[in-house]
């Protein structure tokens, strides 16, 4: 026997079932599930699908079909024929179907659908039976399928190079019907009528065949395999491409083909097409929420050309108030939708993104698929669901993605700013957060701008999918038509990128790149700012805040997260500020604390001005005494933070980069430092120049300072011990840890070892104390520190893997050079990922694994963490749970999402 | 019973034997084995020695001896007693002992001796009967015990500060000496008789009391347990501490004390001491070779003070030839030495150092010990003593230290030049090669010199243990006075380094900084150049050429070395001279061939001046127009060396250094450039700049150039395939081997390997060849390299590991900066070696081991090697051979100690 590659649905039965997308694509699986589960069996219109096989099959075999094939179709065909009692393809009683592609993952809009296929010359008259008479609305199914199959099959799969806005075959039939409406004086499709559908259709056929060379075909069959073969063919479109590189989607996956018998929404005032999603995906709320338009086809709520209307009173909005509601006029069908919706949640234990139609009053439903939705929604669903333990909560922290986390942190408008602020307009809110740019009017001129380094914001009329790169480029999304399932609204949403759509005052001017509101008018380039949380477009560049800290899904969520986890989280911090800030982000304690930050940024003037001198001295004598003159702002700065902290673990980190660093470049400088430090500019320029080095990475900077000059780590480790001694004495709790930076050999820690000592004896002695509590670590950065972990761990009572450096010389890569060749090596594949963007797990993570094992090994118990940039990149958190570390250490606002990788972690 | 603390030995019987060096140092093994073994039982003066257990229970407690130590010193002292018939302390026949150091390994001159223990008022007038009424010989004695006890056990060991020479002790009495004689208008030491000595010795003994604030100790028992807590003390004086440190020896072994029955060599002319080399310590010549001094002591040897006479004809020199030979003067005390030397080598398989005293035509044999010897007389003796069988190969290839080895390949003068040049004036050939130098005076200024990055020669009248530090920063030594056994003569010889003593018409004038030789003068900083193989001195620099390839005696010894070897050796070189000369060393290929050398040194300009151009281009088209260029030069560089090398392997490594290496840094030069280039100066600044690097060791570099420019690999792997296709056609073997250079990660080879099949498909088809040999591998010196081995030997056949640049960034040390910290480092203690110097096994080394294992594990038979320069160090040779690599490679000049060191490696 051959093969199946025809699965058949309908009828409460199907051969599939939603385990099944990998052969019968997302959307064939939920079909077959939707329409055969036990729980469900919900009235989708029957049809069948063709594997995703068969699709790998037709491009295997130069576009040809496996043996077999034909006959499934043709049974398939048959019990769908049966359960409609219609026949496809005749004159009597036809059945219409659709034909829809249908991928293992969504991609929404990317490639190609042909509606009302099996309508001829022949079946017109019998379908104009079946709607009792309604020529207009077959004529205009008609005019569809010659519009939308002239485009797909005839001219896009078959490769014709007519593509250009003007010159393809869909912008000529639309020209024709422009021209005929403005003949008529119209200016809405409605107002034709039958005649001049009839007319169009003609004038339709003549011109495909002027422009394409070929009849449209007027045959069932050859119009089905013409649609099933576009389908294929459009797996390999330029857009489909474009964006399976963006998603990250194999592209040897293909497509599978869901042919469907064909229901209307678009018979008149008792007939409907809406989408819904079984809870809001723009906010989370547990609350039905949908759109619909009365007499229309699905595409024509996708597309966004009209204004849906709003299911329920929940759905409502500004721009959509005073359209009719779903609940109200068709009673009936919504509380049916309300009880499918019900059953999808409980069946599926996840928010669904659901398509049905409303065909003379009676109710069909087209697709259910796991709802797209952003962030806030993500956590808030995720919390909910758990709270009403619909799912468990290892469910509940594996349905929020760290990047959808991302978004709740995401910048949002100073609400201070924006209270003052008169909106220039406003629409749907359909992407997160804030953001403000320069406008730009066209996909090509977003990828342009934001190349040259500008932050653009698209606007367009309504997006397709030919702008999904320009889309990507733009800081932010504003357009004037569609709702909350356009495609603007689909796709900011599943990237979380501030979005507003369906403006409806704002005009759209392409040829003079300009926008306009009532009479104010914008032109491409000036500044403006959405908010896409609330929907609303102001003029200018708005002051932005960091997401803000206080939201309680967000903390209840991480909550569940942070009784899952294993791994603690600490924060990067050097000021009380930042320390503060971390803190309300849920930090553990500060995994690096640089003690050199103090030096850069405002009020860094008298104490880079005392290191200078420092660094300027010749020797031991004078260098300490500009320790000594150091030393007061250095044990305040730590002070400061250490009192913020209140008793959790710091991590303070001496002095890591070599000296030549902080002494002025130009000479104009220089003879200011050597007048202020009064000495001679020669003898300035001779010692920075003495601090030159070739690879300074590699050269003369954390412990290595610390072992040539201990004066300088002793002036730090007392700074650390004596700040903390004087807020025990406060009655203050203190952890301080004190951690060397570039340490290769087990004899640099003994000698830094002995100073701290020192100092300790002498902190007691001065504060008259009997303990004052700090640890002693070391960072392993350095590729040998690793490879004798076991020696370092002899000392150090703690290991910070400074994955930045460890990646550095674990690569040869020097961070400041990459540019000149990492660009060709993740171009050619060589490498897939920045290692600096994430953890170098085949390498330097067997650097981290060895350093861990044997630093365990010589002091079981070992503290170790991660405090490199890699501690907040969720992939590198999850190898850190692997590798068996203590905590992560990242910048404040990664916290939430260090704290929800770290739970993902364990459930791996 | 409390522990044994002293072993005697005498009368053909002893308690120890020559295994018990660790007990009884040295010395006193060798002087029991010498007494005691059956094979030698040689006439030794009878005595004991106290362990080196004694010396650590010393220190350990506060300078006190352990309990029962007196007890068994008087029982061994009863067996002495007996054994001559004289008793220590007795008026009527009282016996003298000498005190003297004994530690594990020889340190020549650095501890205390006394000699004449026991002489005192009470024993003077039984000394006298003894000699037969020689009251002269007695107060010599007596004033010689006074000089030396007071300055070695009441002065030094007491540590009272009279140390500088003016102030010291035993300046004083020899001035008091000097007056006597000035008084008297004597010249020398012997025209004092009996009375002037026996009032010297009254002078001493006061003007000890006024300096030493103690009277001269005139018991027997306390001046032996003076004389045995000096010795001990002279353990940790500064001089032994010095010499420790430089040989390596640790402060914890302590030195044994021996105690023997003084014999006197200056009883007359009947009597005599002497020392002696079973061989010529000097060449290996299988010669017994001696000198000796009638009437005298055995220090008057060894200090140089006088010049000896030979024991016989072999041992006569230009200097020596006029003086009494003791094979003539008393030739059956020469035949008894000549039966002993020949019991010794049998007995001890190896060259002796022997120290005799005739006393009263009575021999005794005061030490013997394995006979240092220079790098020359190693080799020989090694050779020789294999070849007679005496040794087994094994044996003889750990003879020679590759230090030893090093010698032979030190410079020497040119010949040619040399033979024109008259010498300036001539003396003993004390140690191997030549030197050239500016003269200093005194080893203080020659590490003064040394330090500034002078090349100095140090010129001493006699060295004396003082000036070690001095003649170690000195290139080479002269003396005036002493022989071939000389203090100076000793050191030299140990150290491998250039040195001529005994130059008797030289003279040295201190306080003025000058050198006379007749009527020609010379001063502090002039130049000279020794000939240390033949003593010749000369003035100005002489031209040095490199150690003869042509010695027959190294050439067959290193073919014993070749026998037990398992690693091969091949060179680095980048020349057809190169290639040539380490051939004749016996390299077995190259295992490093860096192409960018052409772009250095002289007939560089064109291909430098292509390879700018190249690196000028903006394009790929500009570019490959250059490599064309390039081309030629590249391929006959290639094409000579391939060509020299017969079929050996030739590992060439494609581009290594960034590309901004070859650009010139001034404005002139790039005006030059630009001009000649025919581009403008500001698009080559502009160019230049944008190569610019932060951290160039770690940037756009080797593979990284060969990803981002195929077009660069492309050229030099034609270079190669073709140079080798053309020898081939010549009939030529070849061997080439492409070594792709600092590889992360097996995509970059992969990426290389592609365009190398490519290039190699041309090749075939241009040359018609069906088959040109080659190999494709590659550089493991990235740490990430080593970890991902396996990964990597799934497309490299061949591993070269270059350890400078895995060293750099496994330390994270840049060896550019390295000056700034790795002295402290070194000083402190905190490395023990520059890992540059020799492989860091605990670090480094792990990298290195992973690398090999992983590699070979996915390749069985992975060809491995290293071309780092740690391929010339004995240590990481050893290291590499128990890594399990197949071939160093190393500068031609370090062939021959790499193919020692590989064999030694075998035999550890």
């Amino acid at each position: 026997m051959a093969k199946k590659y025809v699965y058949f649905f309908g009828g409460e039965k199907a051969d599939g079932n939603g385990g099944m997308k990998n052969l019968l694509g997302g959307k064939g699986a939920n079909l077959a599930e939707m329409a055969g589960h036990k729980d469900l069996r919900l009235p989708v219109p029957p049809g069948f699908t063709i594997t995703t096989e068969v699709c790998t099959y037709y491009y295997n075999n130069k576009k040809s079909y496996p043996e077999g094939i034909k006959q499934q179709l043709a049974q398939a065909m048959k019990k769908v024929e049966k359960l409609m009692g219609k026949k496809f393809g005749d004159a009597g009683n036809p059945l219409l179907v659709s034909v829809r592609s249908g991928a293992r993952k969504s991609m929404p809009g990317m490639m190609e659908t042909v509606l009302n296929v099996g309508l001829t010359t022949k079946t017109i008259p019998g379908l104009i039976k079946q709607t009792q008479g309604n020529e207009r609305f077959v004529y205009d199914a008609y005019r569809r399928l010659i519009m939308m199959y002239s485009d797909v099959v005839m001219e896009k799969a078959a490769g014709i190079e007519l593509k250009d806005d003007e010159s393809g075959i869909r912008k000529q039939l639309e020209k024709i019907m422009s021209g005929m409406k403005k003949n008529k004086g119209i200016t809405s499709d409605v107002d034709l009528d039958a005649e001049d559908l009839k007319k169009l259709c003609e004038l339709f056929k003549q011109r495909v065949k002027e422009a394409l060379k070929k009849d449209f075909p007027d045959n069932a069959d050859a119009q089905l395999w013409g649609g099933i073969g576009a389908v294929f063919s459009s797996w390999n479109g330029k857009r489909a491409i474009s964006y399976r590189r963006i998603e990250g989607i194999p592209d040897e996956w293909g497509t599978a083909v869901n042919v469907q018998t064909m229901v209307f929404g678009n018979l008149g005032s008792s007939s409907a097409t809406g989408v819904g999603f079984t809870r809001n995906p723009g906010n989370g709320e547990n609350q039905f929420y949908g759109e619909y338009l009365i007499n229309a086809q699905g595409e024509d709520v996708v597309a966004g050309i009209r204004t849906p209307a709003p299911i329920n009173r929940y759905s409502q909005s500004e721009h959509n108030k005073d359209l009719p509601v779903l609940e109200i006029e068709m009673p009936k069908i919504y509380s049916q939708l309300v009880s499918i919706r019900n059953r999808l949640e409980r069946h599926y234990h996840d928010m669904q993104d659901i398509e049905f139609t409303i065909e003379n009053n009676r109710l069909f439903m087209l697709q259910t698929r796991m709802g797209k939705r952003n962030g806030p929604a993500a956590v808030r669903m995720a919390y909910e669901m758990y709270k009403s333990k619909m799912i468990s909560d290892k469910e509940a922290v594996s349905r929020v993605t760290p990047d959808q986390l991302d978004e709740l942190l995401h910048p949002i408008i100073d609400p201070a700013a924006e209270k003052k602020q008169q909106p220039l307009v406003k629409g749907l809110p359909a992407g997160p957060g804030g953001a403000s740019g320069q406008i730009v009017f066209s996909a090509v001129d977003a990828v342009k701008w934001a190349k040259e380094g500008k932050t653009v914001i698209l606007v367009r009329e309504e997006t397709n999918p030919e702008d999904v790169e320009g889309m990507r480029a733009a800081v932010a999304i504003l357009t004037a038509r569609g709702g909350m399932t356009s495609h603007a609204a689909l796709v900011a949403r599943g990237w979380g990128k501030c979005c507003v759509v369906g403006c409806g005052s704002l005009s759209v001017d392409y040829e003079r790149k300009q926008l306009s509101v009532d009479n104010k008018t914008l032109n491409e380039g000036d500044w403006i700012t959405l908010n896409g949380s609330k929907g609303t477009v102001y003029e200018g560049r708005l002051p932005m805040i960091s997401a803000s800290e206080e939201n309680k899904v967000l903390n209840d969520f991480l909550k569940i997260c942070d009784r899952i986890r294993k791994l603690k989280v600490r924060t990067n911090a050097d000021t009380p500020e930042d320390s503060r800030r971390a803190l309300a982000f849920g930090a553990e304690g500060i995994g690096l604390f640089r003690t050199e930050h103090m030096f850069y940024g405002k009020g860094a003037d008298k104490p880079l001005f005392y290191l200078r001198k420092m660094i300027m001295s010749v020797d031991v004598s004078e260098r300490s005494k500009a320790l000594e003159e150091l030393f007061p702002f250095v044990k305040s700065d730590i002070k400061k933070t250490l009192e913020v902290m209140q008793g959790l673990p710091v991590t303070i980190r001496l002095l890591d980069p070599p000296l030549h660093e902080f002494v002025p470049r130009e000479q104009e400088q220089r003879a200011e430092l050597a007048n202020s430090l009064n000495i001679n500019i020669e003898k300035l320029n001779k010692r920075a120049d003495s601090l030159h080095e070739s690879n300074p990475m590699m050269g003369h900077r954390g412990v290595r300072l610390g072992v040539t000059y201990p004066e300088i780590s002793r002036m730090q480790i007392r700074a650390i011990l004596e700040a903390a001694a004087e807020l025990l004495k406060q009655g203050l709790k203190v952890n301080p840890e004190i951690m060397i930076p570039v340490v290769g050999e087990v004899g640099e820690l003994q000698h830094q070892f002995v100073v701290a000592k020192e100092v300790y004896q002498e902190v007691l002695k001065k504060y008259n104390l009997k303990k004052v509590p700090h640890s002693f670590g070391t960072m392993i950065e350095i590729p040998r520190a690793a490879l004798l972990a076991d020696r370092l761990a002899t000392v150090a009572e703690f290991f910070s893997f400074g994955t930045n450096d460890l990646t550095q010389m674990g690569f040869g890569f020097s961070r400041d050079d990459l540019g000149a060749f990492l660009p060709d090596y993740l171009k050619s594949g060589i490498l897939s990922d920045d290692p600096f963007q994430t953890i170098d797990q085949a390498g330097i993570g067997q650097l981290i694994e060895m350093g861990i094992n044997r630093g365990r090994k010589a002091r079981p118990g070992l503290k170790v963490g991660i405090c490199g940039e890699h501690g907040g990149d969720p992939r590198s958190i999850d190898f850190c749970h692997r590798a068996g570390m203590d905590y992560v250490s990242c910048s404040p606002f990664r916290i939430p999402i260090a704290r929800l990788a770290a739970a993902q972690a364990v459930l791996k």
